[in-house]
């Protein structure tokens, strides 16, 4: 089959590769309808995550199941699936508590921006849509699979909800669909972070009610501003950095919730200022199986329509020009077709 | 009247000083039947935190008002009364939310190792007993005032209840007095992390299951051994320093709760152990304030007997010895009398 490989910074190539096999008898493949690429997957591209050697890229998937392990017992071939980018037994007490990212058997699924893909601890792992959605519904499902349900947990972990202010630093896919989940959650205001015209749009569609271009000690104060001095009660970042985490800390009101979901680099949270912040502190790697029953019910009835943050679509053949335009901040998200 | 100075690391001394006034209409000044040192009062007085000249100090009291300004008027004369460590005036969004100390108002309240003290805001600051109590429950009451508010705080925020694994870090009066909460918030089992005998039958007391003497990663490992692998539901961190927040961190299970009420001192959290330990962060300066009423209830009806904390009482007289017995941690707590 064709799957993207990185073999070095800003070298991603799409090449023929072994189709994935049944390696263990909970496993499922899926022939892949639509992959994309992610903000993390820059990390790797751009050099600043060290990648040992060659890599099979991406980790959102929606598609169809083509084969099923022994013992796999619900997941069955012919079903349109979507599962989360860490595979999860969805038994045990982590998963339980709603943490499948932490799965005491969580294994990272890699290289789904390919046409085929293998998927471990399939019972555990993969939700299956209704029916066979119809092709508009592709871009929304696939959403689901980790920049929706990332979004949807920082706003959770946040406490996004009636009668809350909520601010979001980071205006991504993630940021975006973050956005949409606080509207969901019934957040009374919200506040999106950012000066892209086309992503300050994209955030107001969402549910956005208040913009703010400014950023670091100037975007703070913009939100003390907006919120009668005392900080948003929720903020969700989604970014990653030093500089957004300690704006998301310092733009929360005390005793509100900061829901962080940008994958942390080289982040240092001095204790002292954390302390004296009274902010609830929650988020890591976002337990999208947790919400993915719910979030594909509310795509399917057209509740929501995440698939809005895909604003270019590429064959996988031009899996290159998709990292280069998303690396050049040309386009938040790009959608690829095998 | 006679008061408590801190003139220089390791110097403290009980002086003459002017008694204190209503300086502004919603003051109070209090005669105080009790007061106490703090564990935080030890970071003073070991010079790690920076003290800039002459110092009242003491935070910590239960007495009887002795004079009310004009505009207090919920506040009589002749009450016996709590407060917290930092006046509040119980009614701006923030101490309405349950954060007290971090009131738009706030102030902090010092100078109570003395005779008589000043405290700003009284209505919103202070709360008085049912009645006048008898002398077996002044030193519960002085408990009420930092080092239970504190704990029980603590866990509050680590979500301590029933079904609960709760571990607790640090065994000075505030980790001892998180125990005692944990214990009537209905938590399943609590473990104290402590290698002081004496201390660690006074956890027992007050509802330790399990004592764990090792730190560190030791510690951390039996936690995890004690929990299926897992980590604890709940930790509270009463210590403050790096070592103890990432023993706390570190020995929570995904999707768990750290509170942590241990004044930070030169602690850097790593934000990507933090982003994948998928712990919830809550803590800061205990509003102790949002307690107090049910806290004086349980109290006076004998139903927690937080006093047991203070195994040493002294005269006023004799603060030097006090400071110097806690310092030497010959002493869990000492107990002031004027």
């Amino acid at each position: 089959m064709r799957g993207t490989i990185l073999h070095a910074p800003g070298d991603v190539r799409l090449e023929t590769i072994a189709d994935p096999k049944i390696l263990a008898p909970t496993d499922a493949t899926v022939r892949l309808s639509a992959s994309c690429v992610c903000g993390s997957d820059l990390w790797d591209y751009r050099g600043i995550n060290h990648v040992a050697g060659p890599t099979p890229m991406g980790h959102e998937y929606v598609g169809i199941v083509e084969q099923v392990g022994d013992a796999v017992s619900t997941i069955q071939r012919g079903q349109v699936v979507i599962g989360s980018f860490f595979a999860s037994d969805n038994t045990c007490p982590i998963c339980q508590a709603g943490y499948q990212t932490s799965c005491i058997h969580r294994e990272f699924v890699g290289g789904a921006q390919a046409e085929l893909l293998r998927v471990p601890l399939a019972d555990g792992t993969l939700v299956a849509t209704p029916g066979i959605p119809t092709p508009d519904l592709i871009p929304s499902l696939l959403a689901a699979s980790d920049v929706l349900g990332t979004g949807w947990f920082g706003a959770v972990a946040a406490e996004a909800g009636p009668g809350k202010t909520v601010a979001v630093v980071g205006d991504g896919a993630v940021g975006l669909l973050a956005v949409l989940a606080a509207k969901h959650l019934g957040a009374e205001r919200i506040i999106a972070m950012s000066r892209h015209e086309a992503r300050q749009n994209l955030a107001r569609q969402f549910g956005a009610t208040d913009i703010v271009p400014e950023r670091g000690d100037e975007g703070v104060a913009k939100i003390k501003e907006l919120t009668d001095g005392l900080g948003a009660h929720s903020v969700i970042e989604a970014v990653g950095t030093q500089e957004s985490m300690m704006q998301a800390i310092r733009s929360t009101r005390p005793g509100g919730h900061v829901g962080y979901v940008g994958v942390a680099h080289g982040v240092e949270l001095p204790g002292e200022e954390l302390f004296y912040s009274h902010a609830h502190l929650h988020g890591g790697p976002a337990p999208v199986r947790r919400f993915l029953p719910e979030l594909i019910e509310l795509i399917w009835t057209k509740q929501i329509d995440p698939g809005k943050v895909f604003d270019l679509t590429l064959p996988l053949d031009q899996v290159a020009d998709a990292y280069k335009a998303m690396d050049e901040r040309r386009v938040t998200k790009v959608l690829l077709l095998p």
